[in-house]
C-alpha cells in the first residue's frame, strides 16, 4: 500500500509526480537541480514537509555536479543553490529551514576536506527524511487526545503522506486514530483551484480504506451548520511566533466558519514549520500563482470568459485566535501561543 | 449587447442554453414540455426568476398540444402539467409561484370557453415575463441607497440577466449603479461545482464592461480579511416568512464570513421568491444533485479517484440574522424580518 513520496536513489531524486494523480501513480526522476526546482514550482511535489526534504536533497544533487577545490568555493556554490532552490516557492518555511540545516552542516565541518563535507551533507539530508517519518508518528500520537471515537473530521488541501515523507501531518493523526479503532469519518474539501483535496487527500485516504466523502469548498459551512462536523484538522506551511498559521488558501475561511459554529480547529505541523523570526502572520509572504490555474486547472479547456481578470493567492493566514491547538512533534501547543511557542523554542534549542 | 434569456416565439420556448456558456451563445428551442423540463433540470435555464418564467411558458406549451373538450378536462391537464413542471427543481419557489398564477387564471375564468381560457393563460405567462423586467428595474433602483461610489462588491453564483428576464436581481443593482456612474468593482466567486460565477456572471458583467475579477469560492474570506470587499450582493431561490433565504450552496458560508468581518450582506429577489407558507428556512427543501457535477462538472475527465463518495447539496439557507437587508421589488426590507415581511404581504395583497 505504502508509496514513497520522495527518495534519494543512486544520485537522483525520485518523487511521485503528484500532478498525475489521481489518474496514475508515476514517479519522476530529477537528475538536475533545475528539474527539481521545476518539480517544486510545478507542484509535482508539494506539502511543506515534503518540499523541505526535496530542498535538502536538491542541495546534495546540485553539489554532486560540482568539483570544488576549496571550502570557499563550496560555500559559494552552497549559497547559490540555497537562493535558487528557496526561490521555487515562497510561503512554506520548511524549504529554507532544510536549506539552512544543510548549510549549517557545511559550516560546522569547514575544516574537513570538501568531499567529506559533501558526504556529511548527504547524511544530513537523509536524516531530514528519516526524522520526518519519526516526527509524523509523534504528531499522530500527540493528536490522539483530540480525536474521539466516530468523530466526523473535516480536512483541507492535502496534509497527508503525499505532503510528507512519513504518514502526514493532519492526515497522519487520522490514520493513527483509525489504527486505534476510532473509526473516524473524513470530509475532504476539494481545495480549488488545483484540487489537492479531491485529487490527493481522497486518493490516499481511499487507498488506506479511510471513510472519506468529498465536498466542494463552498459546502463546508453548510455541513457545519447541519452539525455534521465535529473537528477540523489541517496542516500548515508556516507558523509565526504568535501561532498565526499560513496554509492553503481557504483555510482562513474554514477557521472563521469553525469559530462561528464552535467547532475545534486544529493545526498539525512539524516544528520545522515554525518561523520564529516573524512576530505575526502578517509578515508571512503569500504566493500568488498563475491565473491559468483557475482558468484551466488540470483540464485542457477554460470555463472562464476570455479577458476576465483572475486573482489567485495560493495561501492565507489563520490568526492564532481561531486555532484551538497546534500539534507539533510530540507537543500539543495551546493558547496563549506567544508564551507557549516560546517554551517550545527553549525545548528545541535545549 | 442585450441577449434574451427566455422568450415565447411562434408557439415555442426559446432560451439561451446556459450550459454552452461562456464558450458559445446558443439558443435552444423547446417544442415539448419534456424538452423544457430537461432544460430546467439540466440547467440550460436556471436562476429563480428565469425558471419561474420558463414554468409559465411551459404550461402554455403543454396545453397547446391538447384539445380539451371541457373545463374539467382542461383543469386535469393543468394539474398534471403543474406537478410535472414543478418536479424539475425543488428549491426555487418561483417555479410553483408561476404555475399557481397560471392555474389561478384558469380557475378565475372557468366560465369561459376552453380556447379563451388558454388565450388568457398565454397572456398571463407573457405578463410574468414583462413584469419580471419591470421588477428587476425596481429592485435595481431600490438597491441604490445601499451602493456607494467605488464600492467593491462580492457576488455569488449568477443573479444577473441570465437568471431573470430583466437586468437581474443582485447584478441588476450593480448594472444600475454603474449606469449612475458609481464605478463599482465586482468580485465574482466561481461557484463550484458548476461554475455559474465564472461562466455566467463573469460573462455577462464583462460583456457589459463592468470591472469584474474572478476568484475561487475559498478565497472569499481572505479578501474580506484583507479589507478588499465593502458589500456582498446575492440573489435567492426561496425566502421564508422570517427572512431566511435559500440560495446557491456556499451563500451561507459567505454570509457567516461577512458577519465575522462586519460586511453588509444583501439579498435581492423579487417578491415571487417569498414563500410565506414556510415559517423558517429549515422547511425549505434542499436539492441534492448528481455526484457527477463535482466529479466532472463541465469537463470530460474526472479529478476524483474512483470509488470516493461525493456529497453535492445544491443550495443552503442563510439565516435571517446574517442578512442586512432584503431588496424586493420597490422595497428595502430590514430586520425585524418577520414583522416587516408581514407588512410587505399586506402591501402585495392590498
Amino acid at each position: 500500500m505504502r508509496f514513497k513520496t520522495i527518495t534519494w536513489e543512486k544520485g537522483k531524486i525520485v518523487l511521485i509526480d503528484q500532478t498525475k494523480l489521481p489518474g496514475r501513480l508515476v514517479y519522476a526522476r530529477c537528475s538536475t537541480v533545475k528539474q527539481l526546482w521545476q518539480a517544486i514550482r510545478g507542484l509535482k511535489i508539494r506539502g511543506a514537509p515534503a518540499i523541505g526534504a526535496a530542498a535538502a536533497l536538491g542541495m546534495v544533487l546540485g553539489l554532486s555536479k560540482k568539483n570544488e577545490k576549496s571550502y570557499l568555493e563550496l560555500k559559494k556554490n552552497i549559497n547559490t543553490l540555497f537562493k535558487y532552490i528557496a526561490s521555487s516557492r515562497p510561503t512554506a518555511v520548511n524549504l529554507t529551514w532544510a536549506l539552512k540545516r544543510m548549510r549549517n552542516a557545511a559550516v560546522a565541518n569547514r575544516g574537513k576536506p570538501v568531499a567529506a563535507i559533501k558526504k556529511l551533507m548527504l547524511k544530513v539530508a537523509l536524516n531530514i527524511i528519516d526524522e520526518d517519518k519519526a516526527i509524523c508518528r509523534e504528531m499522530a500520537d500527540s493528536a490522539q487526545e483530540l480525536i474521539g471515537k466516530n468523530d466526523r473530521i473535516m480536512t483541507y488541501c492535502n496534509a497527508g503522506m503525499l505532503a510528507t515523507v512519513g504518514c502526514g501531518t493532519a492526515l497522519g493523526a487520522l490514520y493513527r486514530a483509525n489504527e486505534l479503532g476510532k473509526n473516524v469519518k473524513v470530509y475532504s474539501c476539494e481545495t480549488r483551484p488545483l484540487l489537492q483535496g479531491a485529487r490527493l487527500t481522497c486518493w490516499e485516504l481511499h487507498r488506506h480504506k479511510v471513510d472519506v466523502t468529498l465536498i466542494c469548498d463552498n459546502m463546508a459551512g453548510y455541513l457545519m451548520q447541519q452539525k455534521r462536523i465535529d473537528k477540523i484538522f489541517v496542516g500548515a506551511d508556516r507558523i509565526a511566533a504568535n501561532g498565526d498559521a499560513a496554509n492553503k488558501i481557504g483555510s482562513y475561511s474554514l477557521a472563521v466558519l469553525a469559530a462561528f459554529h464552535k467547532i475545534p480547529f486544529y493545526v498539525v505541523a512539524p516544528y520545522s514549520t515554525f518561523d520564529l523570526s516573524l512576530s505575526s502572520g502578517r509578515e508571512i509572504p503569500i504566493e500568488e500563482r498563475s491565473a491559468r490555474e483557475i482558468r484551466e486547472g488540470w483540464y485542457k479547456c477554460s470555463m472562464v470568459p476570455r479577458g476576465v481578470k483572475i486573482y489567485n493567492p495560493a495561501f492565507d493566514v489563520i490568526p492564532n485566535s481561531l486555532i484551538s491547538r497546534i500539534v507539533t512533534d510530540a507537543h500539543l501547543v495551546k493558547p496563549p501561543y506567544i508564551k507557549n511557542i516560546k517554551k517550545l523554542e527553549k525545548l528545541n534549542t535545549a
